[in-house]
């Protein structure tokens, strides 16, 4: 059965404590990075505070909602078929861990009939958490209050800024629309993962647009934006679902509302 | 006359104090945007918190030390010939602030007959400051007790992590050097500004490579990296001084010891 709104926002800070538990005595501290990729040569780090980060978070699952599936990005999936699923990635941005840079996030989203209807991305670092529960979008900086978030007004493409991870992480012919789009908006940066997509739906970035993500890297934030007034879909104008397992990879454009939704897929797909 | 290191600790963090009074309340605030270069078709976005936030640290040196020369990013130079001088960028990383992202800092440095004996970079968001006053660097983090800092003691340029602001700040024929960098070293990221250097500083990543930079940009993290272990040059090895004025472009690299730094400027100079 679907839990509650009520008995879902109590539980989202839960596991993002619990995975904090894990991951923030680890940042900045002397940690053993494995290359998950080191076979074919190229490298793709983990450390343990992003398993033991979401063995932490999974723990939690499992003992309140024992019927529930998970998919995490270390340690794979459980009960794939499930009506209630969730979507963890313990550290988004690794390579930022493990470079000192406070750009990480634990992203946990949650999905009823594949429909992404809750997540959280939690910063503990910069106390920093951004989270919906599918009635509006939230956010809790250092000692601040709670607060409801809401996109950015900007609705002109040539009065947008626009941030990718880097564009080393597009592929082959995708370049061409996004340089196009680069040169439509405002301003864009790189860098990022994760707390772009945190930026755009607390309306301080209009724009991001990413290929070759997994569902983890993007579940939480799909319902996040959206509820705090934002489009997120594929490059094709999709809406992503969560259709169980771990899914391929994709393409993803956020924006801030649907005028600059339009005019930036316009433009990506030439 | 040359204030005592003992003289300069404390007035670093009143600096930053005054400075993070003008800046941190308008961070992710509605803020009027001014672009510096709105004749020339181009985006230099400069805000009220660049200015105010100058003006205040500005303010507090000309009445403590009033034979000291100034040069700052957005009022200028005062007393160029002085003895003693300070070189501020009261937000490095404007467009970093715009965005939400909580990458700029404020750079101070302190430069007694050309040479930059003394520096902070303080981001006020995340509560961290990195400085040293010319014997060993520091770093105050949160609540955490300010503790010394040392570079990394990764001296192998495969092992190595590199930062650059953007790929688009190179200009030119410099291109080649620095994607051949990109080749050599085991991680690449963008983004950062400053706080890429202050991460240099404190262990966390090993190389920056930038070109296009400021005195401002750059003047507080060279004695705040050298105090801490490591090696700041321009791509020709030369060591970076103040000789007063505004000064022009500069390339910068950054590393995090001098067998990184031999290695980093051999592939550059290609």
């Amino acid at each position: 059965m679907r839990p509650s709104a009520d008995e879902l926002e109590p539980f989202l800070h839960t596991l993002c404590e619990a995975a904090a538990r894990e991951t923030l005595p680890r940042f900045r501290a002397p940690v053993a990075i494995t290359n998950k990729l080191a076979e074919a040569g190229d490298f793709d780090p983990v450390t343990l505070a992003d398993q033991n980060g979401e063995r932490a978070i999974r723990d939690i699952i499992g003992e309140h909602f024992p019927d529930h599936g998970i998919v995490g990005e270390e340690h794979g999936i459980t009960l794939p078929n499930a009506e209630c699923r969730w979507i963890i990635d313990p550290i988004d941005g690794t390579r930022a861990f493990i470079s000192g840079l406070p750009l990480w996030g634990t992203l946990i989203g949650f999905s009823h009939e594949g429909n992404l209807v809750a997540g959280v991305m939690d910063q503990p670092f910069t106390r920093e958490r951004y989270w919906t529960v599918g009635d509006g979008s939230f956010e809790q900086v250092g000692d601040n209050k709670a607060r409801a978030i809401n996109t950015s007004g900007v609705t002109a493409l040539g009065q947008a800024t626009l941030m990718t991870t880097s564009p080393h992480l597009l592929l082959g012919q995708e370049d061409a629309g996004y340089f196009k789009l680069e040169q439509a908006v405002k301003m864009f940066r790189y860098g990022c993962d994760c707390y772009a997509y945190a930026m755009v739906a607390a309306g301080h970035i209009d724009l991001v647009v990413e290929s070759g993500l997994n569902i983890y890297d993007i579940a939480a934030l799909v319902p996040l934006i959206e509820q705090a007034g934002g489009v997120v879909t594929d490059w094709q104008g999709r809406p992503l679902h969560y259709s169980g397992g771990a899914g391929g990879k994709m393409q993803v454009i956020a924006a801030a509302n649907t005028a600059l939704h339009e005019q930036a897929l316009a433009v990506l797909q030439g």
